[in-house]
């Protein structure tokens, strides 16, 4: 049986649609972020990353960086084992310990990503509470989709940040049936943030669980960096709040946090959790250290802000469209595969602008989109060559303009 | 709803069985590995690790951990976005030349674990390959079992190690399904390794595409670390070789290899490759690292094996049973959950010596037991010692000798 051609079949179709992803080839330069040295040939050697999800740098940052390297150092590279077998580090605890802290729950219970710490917990809480529903946000992440449907627990979806919706449909299930709502504060791809207060009554009024991923809004969002829910003072009344520690925090690594015994349960149960090698007692330790940064200093959050607000106001003094949102992401639509691939090539070649199209997968077909993230780290500079390229490609390619 | 309730009622039977588990508290020192700091009230403050995967101590060789504090110099602590978003750094690149080069393939793709890949890559083939029938060895890892059944492709389980049994279940499937037979190398609770030669075999009669776990091989078989099928000269019949970086290479992070078609279908369709964090560049590069050494220097790997006939040999002397295998995991059994987790606690609070007693859902129920991993770093004191504690312990206990 000749796999090879089978396998080619399919990439044809993903090129034929446009779908067909590319990866740019970067060198992150510490101390220089947002430059990156490029690999890619078409590319100029130096680009300035306008897609990054470390959205503050915490990345380069000293503390963090030092942290890491001290720890390997101290314990080594790797873990040693998963958690169970010989894999469990101080660190670990450490970390756990500083996530619990930040949240303001019992416990915490690090996993080796967001992916995989969504996956497991709402796979393990599906398929382990008899005739759980498991009710859905309709954007939700691929890594929450994946893990409720490995769960095979009953699933119902409502309506993106609809809490009416969410409200009849929980309405209509059996009283006695334990309810799990996941949702996300900060939706990543059209940055929008749900009605978080009004989707927790909801919750609380049909006695259903709530399992809140806050991967875009940890580090980023209330004064400790505690994500949407502590800006909005509700963490208190959600009963999983789920994060990444690849993000804003700079590293690697996913998290659960709530009550002890509910972090005792995905721990003792979660596949995803105990078959697989721990993360390293390093990345443990500079995910702590950039958390408890970002704990006091808010400075990288203004500054993230300012630039979030400065792009906006020059991409509307130019007339170029973007998605309207409360968040720091600003999704500029094309809503066609190939002009959106030809468009980030042209940024790439001729400006030394990487941003990466977002195709299908990613977002459904008809919604392609450039998504930039400024950062406190983009310069004025950074800004002004971006909104200049964008003005100009606007004008060459005849796209629509915003309706003033 | 009283969901803490839920939880704790679970717990408690995981409590009642004895599967309840209790992870060790372990600080590594680097330099001095097998032995840890334990953080344990019950334990001395320094113990002898004789579990750990980090099967070579690579996790502390100054080559690896310089290539990790050097990348994060140059790179910072993460890769700051998925693959596809800003995420892929040269270096992430170069390991995958040096994974493909390893098991002699066209192509490498890398995952953040051996579990995220044997997850992705098997739920990526059985869900998009149409009508595709997994055959999978019954004894094979949750990280396969999860992505099988995550794929809802039709699934066979053969007889562990059995080629007839695969044969005769191969042979009953239509000719033109696409057929995946999925096995291990070294599976590494038995520690038993497979007729690879006769399962090739059968797969190329009935033409099914071979997927191949070798992550308890890999860096230990075959003159340049390449596994069991480097060893045995077959990796070039296999379709898709597995591994992880986290065991013998001493780091994190996992991979599939194989034909650039097959590299690519997975990087373009697997939900656990696309949406999430790369590995940090900083890791990648340690990992790279380790790999090149473990290429062309043989010291750890023969060191280990003379400590692994040692060690058979004294608890052959002393008449202590453990199961008789070829690889590098001296299992002994105990069959008992509370006694297993209660020799491993003695050996640990009187001797310290660190083993994880090994109960469910690991291994099943009935099978419990204590899982040795000599490797080139424990010393002769460090066997004499664990050999004497074992003694004197099978002693106390009345615990069955092995019949000599
Ligand atoms: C909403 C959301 N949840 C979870 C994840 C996964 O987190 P991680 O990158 O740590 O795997 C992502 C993105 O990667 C995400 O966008
Ligand atoms: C056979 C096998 N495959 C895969 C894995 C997962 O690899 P990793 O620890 O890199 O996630 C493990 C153990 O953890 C394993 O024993």
């Amino acid at each position: 049986m000749d796999f090879d051609a089978m396998f080619d079949a399919q990439l044809d179709t993903l090129r034929e649609e446009g779908n067909y992803r590319v990866f740019a080839e970067l060198e992150r330069r510490c101390g220089e972020f947002p430059k990156a040295k490029s690999h890619d040939a078409d590319a100029p050697d130096e680009v300035t990353v306008w897609c990054s999800n470390d959205y503050l740098g915490m990345g380069q940052h000293p503390v963090v960086r030092q942290a890491m390297k001290d720890t390997i150092d101290q314990c080594g590279t790797g873990a040693g084992g998963t958690r169970n077998i010989s894999g469990t580090n101080h660190h670990h605890l450490l970390l756990e310990r500083e996530l619990a802290d930040l949240h303001g729950k019992e416990d915490a219970l690090l996993f080796t990503s967001g992916y995989v710490s969504n996956w497991a917990a709402l796979s393990t809480l599906g398929s382990r509470l008899p005739d759980a529903v498991i009710l859905s946000d309709e954007l939700n992440h691929a890594s929450m989709i994946e893990g409720i449907r490995h769960s095979r627990a009953q699933k119902v979806i409502w309506k993106h940040n609809d809490p009416e919706d969410l409200d009849r449909k929980l309405a209509r299930l059996p009283a006695n049936a334990p309810k799990i709502v996941a949702f996300e504060s900060v939706y990543s791809m059209d940055g929008d943030i749900c009605p978080m207060e009004e989707i927790v009554e909801v919750a609380e009024k049909h006695g259903a669980l709530t399992y809140l991923d806050e991967v875009h809004a940890v580090g980023l969002y209330g004064p400790r960096g505690g994500g949407v829910s502590e800006e909005r003072g509700l963490a208190h009344r959600i009963t999983l709040i789920e994060g990444t520690l690849g993000k804003a925090y700079g590293c690697m690594g996913g998290y659960v946090t709530g009550s002890a015994s509910l972090c005792d349960f995905i721990r003792s149960f979660a596949s995803g959790f105990i078959f697989t090698t721990a993360l390293p007692p390093a990345v443990a330790a500079a995910a702590t250290a950039s958390i408890a940064h970002l704990k006091q200093s808010d400075t990288e959050r203004q500054a993230q802000r300012a630039q979030v607000a400065n792009l906006r106001a020059k991409l509307d003094a130019r007339g170029i469209p973007h998605l309207d949102n409360e968040s720091h992401i600003i999704p500029v639509m094309i809503k066609d595969p190939v002009k959106c691939r030809m468009l980030a090539d042209i940024l790439m070649r001729d400006w030394g602008i990487y941003v990466q199209p977002i195709n299908y997968p990613t977002v459904p077909k008809g919604t392609e989109r450039l998504r930039f993230t400024p950062g406190p780290l983009h310069s004025e500079a950074d800004i002004d060559h971006l909104v200049t390229a964008l003005t100009v490609l606007w004008k060459q390619c005849a796209l629509a303009h915003a309706v003033a």
